[in-house]
């Protein structure tokens, strides 16, 4: 149910009996010299299908650019301010709030954005955003998810450019592998880093992970664990009892 | 050449010898009761993405919500600020110019953009953005795309949930047309208009247009109209000489 | 009707009948070598108080700084930041509907401020200012001014530091001419330009005009012609009907 | 020296041998059911244009809105917000400065803008703006002038809708003098007062003050005097030594 | 080392030959009805306080207010928004920076505050903060506190008006225990909860934790754990190698 | 009455027969070579909690960093922009009047605060803050404190760094006296000064004053007379009657 394909009407009738709403939100920026600039959004969006459709929820358009200054020494990353984006996310909220949506499923393929998503849900309880509530999923995360990167991947997943992330846009996009040739990291810097620590430390962009050991078909393997396991999550969402 | 499904090498390799970029910005807002509710967005793309391959240019990912306040009393729709919203794009404009992008080519889907776009190109100005070129093309505003237009629908293409938007759409979501019943405009207000006032003298989100003559052929006609026109414009840019 | 000279008891039976109210905005900004650094708000207030004794409408007090980064490279010019001068506007016109004022006619002398004008009315729209109704007059612009610019001067109007804008101050200031002497075009730029690229093209600030045409009897015809066509385009206001 | 009425390029001889700049702030805001609406911004540009003709000093456009949220609730009064205003005076100084302009004076008519006045300079010092001294006058407290004050009016100055400030405004708009019928004040509130609290405890908007005394020939006295007071301190102006 | 009671050339001795500083944040919100409103705060300073000692590391003056929305529905709780707390923190960073501290350690008394911490340390990212480093330390989260709290209150400790934070204020504050009376859960709300529904779900403020059970010996165990932790932490701190 | 180590219970019970709260507010800031960083909010905190115990009023946390931008060439001061701490404040207030606070007293340590402090005020106003009262008292300004500052030090107490102060401060840390050599005054330059010109022109830091005055039992007197002169001011607290 994506509601960018659907009318007004649609969704005012999908309003009358409830109220959850997905948002994908992503980010363009490096993913090593074989990923894609737009990993971060195209996997949100492709788990926020999956789930979407498991669960008949709306699904609403992707949000595809967030938080990634630590990347702007690699052409193509783009990067919003934090308070930028804060504010922006914050409109939409309070867009989709307006109409009756109140259970806001956020799942995000980035994490830089985690920060920055965290202080938006508490900007909009400070304004007393009345019945609604916030979950955020990080796709990656999962623990589902990781137990499959760590048996495929072992200690190579890393935390950049991840053959795990890498391995489901390779899915989406038709792609079967890519070789990588590791470049040995060059000292270390402070963490987090500067767009130019960054650079420095990891010259290809890829941060501890070997992204040459994505394949396509794990890809797969990932994309529908995601989406069972966050459609789970969905469904026993813990409320405090 | 989606910049989302390339690399960073790829974007760096384009960079050598080329420095132009465009970018869709559309919107999430109601398109009466049988338009998407993408529509402005999904617009955007598919023309961006026409003339990128025509040009062999780079196109970013979407910027797929907008200024759209006052269709925000139909379900689904959705709004930033405008403050918010001209932050936004400036920090995507300062992010791809950091790399050595210096020509912009702002393909646009919603007329509620447009100040905030401009005033963006100011703010760029105020801080010196050297060397940098924008040029903002509201596709369905082309002379070429309003003389078809004309053609089809005479004074029945309104100004907002036109039928050469909604064609286009259907064109790329396979509908062919859907029935419109129209419902008589219920006096008026001045203009601009708050949400409130837009869903009180025009009931149904349409806004002095018949989507009802909506076709997906004419969808075809109105995108290749549109990517071709931006192109010719795109080559012929002027310059002031 | 000037505002400022009447007290707050005359203003509170005005509006006993009346809500319109013009807001003369302008800048401070170079002019060429031959025209005045008020020249857009010394035009606006000139054209308000035309307007304003007219019709018998409210003039408020001028706003004398506009969006003039791209004049920065000239001295005497200033310039507010797009989102300064949008949350400046704004406040005005929130304060002045707090009275009961709901017809805002801008009477605007410069052309940088547009883009940020109607992203206030958009703004202003968002939160819901109900019955509130903007229009934007760029006296400059007029058709009916248009016509005799183009009788007197050709195509030496240009669009900076025009003979029209400058006889208008010609006229204020009970200047006759002064002589210009066109210095070359010195290459282009992309537009919009930076304050330094204006400088390095237009060296003498004035942009493919000859404001050595300017003549202050031609200032009376234009000031005569801005508030008769004005003060028509505000009876006829034209609604959505 | 009006900047207004000067070009660039005679701003920039006058920056060859001097760096001095005049700028009136006022506001728009009841004075009393005698006083006019303008009367804080009339004043600052009165006194300002007598400085500048005694020093040969040059004077910028005036700042005809300022900080005014306790007299809202007396039609015509309009206010921006005290971080909107500071936002928009630091703006204009930082356009002068980028110029040469290196001594700013600042000749103030509303006590509301004092507090705001301060900060920006706080805040340009924070940005490093080396070598800019600033000066605010508030020309109603000059010692010079309030001599007089108590010398015509006794203790019926007052604070706000002073006889000092209408007689000032009188003798500009060639007024000789308007009856003003006392009426009691109403209780008190604690200060500073919001906007309905003023209405309330002062009804005509004269807060302790008996603005009937007011004269225009008082006024032409009082101008005089503010114009030499400044001059003097100007020329006085004290550096730490 | 306090630096509150420090010179500034004790200080500039200091940075010749170390670069660290621990920087304290809490809070100011209810705790229970036996707690402490300084709760967050008091803890965060003494923490501080005790690893500066140990660690002979300069320890700024605490941040006393916090985000602390969701507890506003309680007397004496204060808040800031977030946007308005992270710009706050970002400016205190951007200070000690410019005097050449390098490694930051923020030691933090108050769940609520996390997400904008975050968000601060990638906003100076973002700005090129070459050569800084930024730890979080959550003294209640340290592995060694939690293992003890859950020694000492089982699942008892809850997650907000804990046993373990009230023993730490109790022991620093020379109270030994106070009773307290359990209230019943009212029911359950989405998470995160606004200030009403915090107020309506947990009556008593304590969030599923029996405060009853603190202790001021108890208190001075975990103050002991919490430095030598934060301490060793900070000596391991770990860098990408 | 330390609102830090009171509970919620305690104040709920407070606000409902009293509605005056304390802030201290201060800076982190060089104090010349003998002067403690911390020694205005030091001082406006000792001062609050005299006042506070001796009305049995409440006392609010702390705030210990403000606007010292003209300190910042000397290692450890701290600054937050004008515009921050206005926003900062204004929010520390907001919170407290939902509680129903209505009497604020600030108690402040640093002139640097005093217009940003103003600028909130109004900022509060302008919200419409209906029934709330403020008022500012500069320690070292009250008179009875001048008086004798004036009878100790003559001329000698400066500007910055005053032997007041300072002997506000060596009393709380139990400090007799230290030394202090005066360094003559390195020119001038026009005020306000960037902290550039403050550290060139003042190079201890001390500004005018040589607080080698200043005395641990001046201290006592000075802490007396504060609590003192502003207990009166408080319980005579000027409305406008």
């Amino acid at each position: 149910m994506n509601l960018s394909t659907l009318t007004w009407t649609e969704v005012e009738s999908y309003l009358k009996t409830k109220n959850s709403l997905i948002l994908p939100i992503g980010s363009t920026e490096q993913h090593g010299p074989t990923g894609l600039l737009g990993t971060d959004h195209l996997c949100a969006e492709a788990v926020s299908a999956g789930v979407g459709a498991k669960l008949q929820m709306m699904v609403a358009p992707s949000v595809n650019y967030g938080m990634a200054s630590h990347h702007m020494a690699f052409s193509g990353s783009a990067t919003l301010r934090p308070s930028v984006y804060q504010a922006m996310l914050a409109d939409i909220f309070r867009s989709f709030y307006a109409h009756g949506f109140r259970r806001f499923y956020v799942v995000n393929g980035h994490g830089g954005n985690i920060n920055s998503v965290g202080a938006v849900f508490q900007e909009l309880k400070h304004e007393g955003m009345q019945g609604a509530s916030f979950a955020l999923y990080n796709w990656w995360k999962l623990p589902e998810v990781e137990a499959v990167s760590k048996k495929y991947y072992g200690d190579k997943d890393g935390f950049h450019a991840t053959p795990t992330e890498v391995s489901l846009t390779f899915h989406l996009a038709g792609i079967d592998h890519r070789p990588f040739e590791e470049t040995p990291q060059k000292g270390n810097a402070p963490w987090p880093m500067t767009a130019q620590e960054v650079r420095q430390v990891f010259p290809t962009g890829a941060m501890k992970s070997d992204p040459g050991l994505a394949r396509g078909e794990h890809g797969k393997v990932f994309l529908d664990l995601a989406v069972q396991s966050i459609a789970n999550a969905i469904q026993q969402a813990a409320v405090i009892e």
